[in-house]
């Protein structure tokens, strides 16, 4: 059997019994090298599974999936993601590939930012679809998320907004002279998200999104008990913040639709920045009405 | 500490670690009592976590939050609910509630079916807003899924429909009488719902839902192994399945967005019903571009 098992949000003991005992009867395990996304290290989690655990990066689960699955028709390996393996970075390949090798195969769900974003108060059922913001360049600021938090936008729909991770990023000199040696980890800050929104909005002149006007809620760390971290605001109220408010990467926004209900809006309230002014724009642009 | 853990979709060993231990820790545990929806019954999971568990239906968690929050400044207390805290029935309620008698809240999150749901094959990203779909009767049927399926699919994108359960109804004479007598809990099946997309289509006339041209995906217990069924087609032709194809309830259903990628219809139609059109629909109509 191949397992692909989510790891939730945090850290080691965010995985469910089922996925633990699959791991335990595993003769592999694989961990996709997102691992920086979890709040804990490797040899944490192989301490509290009492399993060694193999580092698959993104490119070896894509591209030598074989490997992986080699002898999961006699065997249970087990492949371990962050979050739930249909999450933000789907795992549809290789079990596409284990399909095709006629290898039975499992998926152990868990929380992924797609259902646990549900914590900053918004209904799920109101989000319309979800983007994904990547660190812009001098020379490369795509921009089509801007047409999908418009549409949904229009629609008053929330928009949840994954901001762009950088793993196994080389340097140019370093990738010029073909050595792998990769720069640090960067996570985008929700300060730095805000200014590529607000810098496209300024181009684009669509009225989607206004700094003074247009409310949001940052969050990290979901689920993270006291690193769990939930800001609202306005745009503006958010670039504001200094970035310890925020806490630790990985971060998240969504951007607040025009359907927002009072009663939405009253438990985010519970978050909103210092001194925001997250009521009074509720009531006075989203006709929020409050009790 | 007031803990609210989501139990996840299927039986006793998809709880996390984290969850269980917050079990084990509690002076009170209360289990929601849709428990009907879960594969296992309460005597099960009393067993696996090795806790009495003391039923509290939604009118109650509602209600009699107090009761709930009793002392859960001075010990641990846990409601268990079905899927995620925040998933298709929030819990916001009770944790407001907590908050406003300074009692500290974590929340337990796991998969629900708001991200499940990716194991069809169709990316989370390219769902749009989530319905709810409600059994008619002769003199109620409530369509303002309809105006959220269209707003949906004018956009390409997927819409989860989420189908009704009825527990502890009371039957006509029961409710008279003033007898607390329930009928068995009804579970919406696949044609039922089909049904009833189709007769409001056929009312409202607004080309949204074509029972020959439009891709739909029915699930039931996802993630719940061998019992877990993925079933594909055009709506007619989930219609005409026979209902133990579907599997045990609960059922969710999936209309298919116009913006089908390619990858998704590949990945979805190892699922496709018996001699289903799935694939040329997916190209002439969807304009799938296959390999």
């Amino acid at each position: 059997m191949f397992y692909v098992i989510g790891l939730g949000l945090c850290d080691e003991k965010d995985i469910t019994v089922r996925g633990l005992e699959a791991i335990k009867g595993s003769t592999r395990v694989y961990l996709e090298a997102y691992t920086s996304i979890l709040m804990v290290q490797k040899e944490r989690l192989e301490e509290f599974y009492g399993k060694e655990l193999i580092l698959a990066d993104r490119d070896m689960v894509e591209t030598q999936s074989d490997e992986i699955l080699k002898d999961a028709d006699k065997e249970d390996i087990s492949l371990l993601v962050v979050g739930d393996p249909f999450g933000a970075t789907t795992h549809t390949d290789i079990i596409l590939r284990a399909r095709a090798l006629k290898i039975p195969t499992r998926v152990v769900h868990n929380a992924s930012i797609m259902n646990a974003i549900g914590a900053c108060g918004l209904q799920l059922y109101n989000f319309g679809q979800t983007v994904s913001l990547v660190f812009f360049t001098d020379t490369w600021k795509p921009d089509s998320f801007y047409d999908r938090i418009a549409e949904n936008s229009v629609l008053g729909m929330h928009t949840l907004v994954l901001l762009d991770i950088k793993v196994k990023e080389q340097s140019e000199e370093n990738l010029a002279r073909g050595r792998k040696i990769y720069e640090p980890p960067r996570f985008m800050s929700i300060p730095t998200a805000v200014s590529q929104l607000c810098e496209i909005e300024s181009m684009r002149k669509g009225g989607i999104l206004s700094p003074a006007s247009t409310l949001a809620i940052a969050v990290s760390r979901v689920g993270g008990g006291d690193e769990q971290r939930i800001v609202c605001g306005t745009l503006d109220e958010l670039s504001q913040q200094p970035e310890e408010v925020y806490g630790e990467p990985l971060h998240s926004l969504v951007i607040v639709g025009k359907r927002l209900h009072h009663l939405e809006a009253e438990y985010a309230e519970a978050f909103a920045a210092r001194d925001s002014k997250w009521r009074d724009v509720a009531s006075s642009i989203y006709k929020c009405e409050f009790d």
